[in-house]
């Protein structure tokens, strides 16, 4: 950790308005946007009560229906794997999950609260190609997720380090999730996201963060990882394997339908909340069955189909207001939130991406979502994961973490020195209440041009994408990896290898 | 108009989505944020009245003075010119402006509310130069000046013309004025704003509305035009002699404080908002006492000043909570509000100047904002008028009049039969639901990619900058104009020739 901190030092030195400086994870003191009145959330929510009664949700997995069957949840239907819940068990199982638990990281500095009115802010998840500006679009090596996580370890408003940042396409499928898990550990000391890919994968998981943490493996959660529903009201055998998992290992899961509306979900928005509503509250009734108290989060993936190309569409002013009565609907049953992200159906990161990332991403921060994935670096829909983005809308969440402090009532805030001491016409630049704020007074991108047009042309009409271009890689010239102890770091190697010659690959 | 509407109806049969279509004004249905507590509001309101007694504001102006003084007003300070407001007077007169007024357009179908939950969206104002990829950024001229009115013209989200779209700098200062209210009427229909040089120019702005409007000018205003507040506290003789003649004309003023926090205006957002709070209600009172019932509009221009370089920041966090601060100021004292817009200081339509305008435009919504000044096409801070930009902040218009309809619980939102319809693991898209709502489910940006990436690859990989230069050519070629009275058209072409005359250039 020495070489780290003169490191940082140096850093700070050299930039002194550097935002990659260690902040506090961001509280929302604003308040929150409520889209929906009481009235629409009571109706949502027994909607979704009288649904998941009458036409059910299917667990497609045997010994899924087993734990459901001992706790009296009826299972049948047309496939004999739907699940009929009834309204006041459900609500008794959605009880016994925490409204807020904490994540530990292997630097206990780095720990984070999810829920609450915390924010916890993660990177992009799952897209098999990666971009940049030199070597366009490709697919994704272990080498670009190595250099994601490095450059997240170096991003203050990214508080998680992530769980796939992207598929990296030379490791072989079955084994890839060692790889990622590694990576994160041995390049990142922040908190991360579990495999989720089976039930293996998940065990593999937890037995890594028990070589990691030791005996503080059972204090608290360390992964909080994302069980999607395959929407509509379905949860498959590999979601349902690694769920069971992290529940019995009281590991953090985001129960997150995936909600394209107009696709796995109806094209409106209270239709899409309540089916949202009904696929969270059975998983997360279902979690708690397997073991109570395990941490859930009431996760809201959403975009709006094209409906004339069929493809998804981020930004939405549909799935804006989905994010805000969703979170509305979270707080209801007294469950952390899961949505929002810097979304962009945009191939690369220009103006529509921009466009698309901050309609998608405000509703977040204003919904107050506990746990925001993909927000930084998501491109194409999901498909491609971007460097420059992943710098671009960094620079975003700073703003939106400042803007979550709310407003200013203090003697300080008011300012009556600095109204009463400017003359009719003059200037604040020199008042003694500007002095005194300057270094806090507003937050300011390194990154973005501020600078008169001449000097911007002089300096040769570098866009916003170039500018981040430069930015990641003297990152990763400036990266140093932050120590992890050789027994430690030895075992896990061990692991990893013993589990590499056991497991067969699928075909 | 038998032509223009042959060739709308030609074009809505080559693009079948196309948002060039009449749209209605839109109307707030979704809740209002509100940053600030009751509490903090009133001790805002209660400050701002403190100061006007205390400190008071500069009216620069003889006849002004005058003015204050016969109502009660008492003038002098350090100055000479500064007026002290009793908190009483203060709210007697504000009291008398309208809280919402209509004003018309020449094609009455193009009326637009101002105030109550209605929105009202104008395009870019003062820059004095302009910006498009082929050209780069030059010095403004009129034909740019037309081609922008043309473009508006064609924009169902830009409900008024707006004014000084750019300042065409190849007609002489002193009567372009004239050129420019000539291109809003001949080329457009739509509700325009008036020139604030000079009580002058704004007389000429009323004479040539009286001439084009007849008797329909006595009605209801015809202008709202802006007169920036020479912040911090003070009123310069030139907006003060357009204030007066648009208050006895009884035309919409935009009373607006130009707020650089950290230059005009404190570091911090609450002493910001109290300050603006203080100019507007002293303008506003002002105006009432020149003409009681002129429609005033509560204005704020807020960015924050960049510390280091001096240049201003928009889409700040601190001016998103301007934004909301100052619209609750505005409705506590009975006004409509104008603020926002699609701000950005980055120089081109890049991924920069999306986020930023992105931030800056969204709290204007959720503050409800009745009048957005700058709702499309601003880049550089403001010096520059930008083609692709004002094509690109409009698609995301429409996303945000989308969200302004609020959340739909009827029958049809639920999607009941939907959701009962789709079987677990099934697709929404052909369901009768999908079927019967899907033209107007989803706001759709035509000129946004969301193609596949290998169809993007193929047809060039055009980024949303060049789209938006594709577009722009395209509707000043589809472009026809409204059709004009031509004896009103020769009237104001005379009234131009004979001020032209008569006008002397100021040096």
């Amino acid at each position: 950790m020495g070489r780290t901190r003169r490191t940082r030092r140096r850093e700070r030195n050299r930039q002194p308005d550097s935002t990659l400086l260690k902040v506090p994870q961001p509280i929302m003191k604003a308040p929150i946007y409520e889209l929906a009145d009481a009235q629409a959330v009571e109706q949502i929510h027994n909607t979704a009560l009288d649904l998941l009664e009458e036409i059910g949700i299917d667990f497609i997995d045997d010994k899924a229906v087993e734990i459901l069957k001992a706790h009296g949840v009826k299972v049948g239907g047309e496939t004999g794997y739907t699940a009929y819940f009834d309204r006041d068990m459900v609500m008794e199982y959605v009880a016994k999950a925490p409204s807020i638990y904490k994540q530990q990281a292997r630097n206990s500095e780095r720990n984070v609260m999810i829920g609450g009115r915390y924010a916890c802010f993660a990177p992009v998840y799952g897209p098999p190609f990666v971009r940049d500006r030199d070597r366009g679009r490709r697919e994704a090596t272990l080498e670009d997720f190595t250099n994601f996580v490095k450059l997240v370890y170096q991003m203050p408003y990214l508080h998680s380090s992530g769980g796939t940042l992207m598929e990296p396409m030379d490791e072989p499928n079955h084994t890839r999730h060692l790889d990622m898990l590694y990576a994160h550990i041995k390049y990142s000391d922040k908190p991360f996201m579990g495999s989720v890919t089976s039930a293996a994968n998940a065990q593999d998981s937890a037995e890594i963060c028990k070589l990691l943490l030791g005996d503080r493996y059972a204090e608290t959660a360390c992964m909080t990882s994302l069980i999607n529903v395959s929407s509509p009201r379905r949860y498959d055998d590999r979601m349902l394997g690694a769920l069971m998992v992290y529940a019995r290992e009281m590991q953090g899961m985001i129960i997150s339908p995936f909600l394209i509306s107009g696709a796995m979900g109806p094209v409106s928005v209270a239709g899409t909340a309540i089916q949202a509503h009904m696929e969270v509250l059975s998983g997360v009734a279902f979690a708690q069955m397997v073991q109570a108290g395990a941490p859930c989060i009431y996760g809201v993936f959403n975009a709006s189909i094209d409906l004339k190309s069929g493809a998804p569409v981020f930004g939405s002013a549909e799935a804006a207001a989905t994010t805000y009565v969703s979170g509305q609907m979270a707080r209801h049953v007294g469950l952390p939130y899961r949505s929002a992200g810097n979304f962009a159906s945009s191939k690369v990161a220009d103006t529509q991406a921009a466009y698309e990332s901050v309609m998608a991403m405000t509703p977040g921060i204003l919904a107050n979502a506990n746990f925001v994935l993909h927000a930084a670096g998501w491109l194409e829909g999901g498909l491609a994961s971007g460097y420059e983005k992943l710098v671009l809308d960094h620079e975003a969440l700073a703003y939106h973490c400042r803007f979550m402090e709310g407003l200013d009532m203090s003697d300080n805030g008011l300012a009556l020195d600095a109204l009463r001491e400017v003359a009719p016409g003059g200037h604040h630049l020199g008042t003694a209440h500007t002095m005194a704020n300057y270094r806090t007074a507003f937050v300011r991108s390194d990154m973005f041009d501020y600078n008169s047009y001449e000097q911007w042309l002089e300096e040769g009409e570098v866009t916003a994408e170039q500018q981040a271009n430069k930015k990641w890689k003297q990152m990763l010239k400036d990266y140093e990896a932050p120590a992890l102890d050789p027994a430690i770091d030895e075992a896990i190697q061990a692991y990893m290898t013993k589990r590499k010659s056991e497991i067969e690959p699928e075909y």
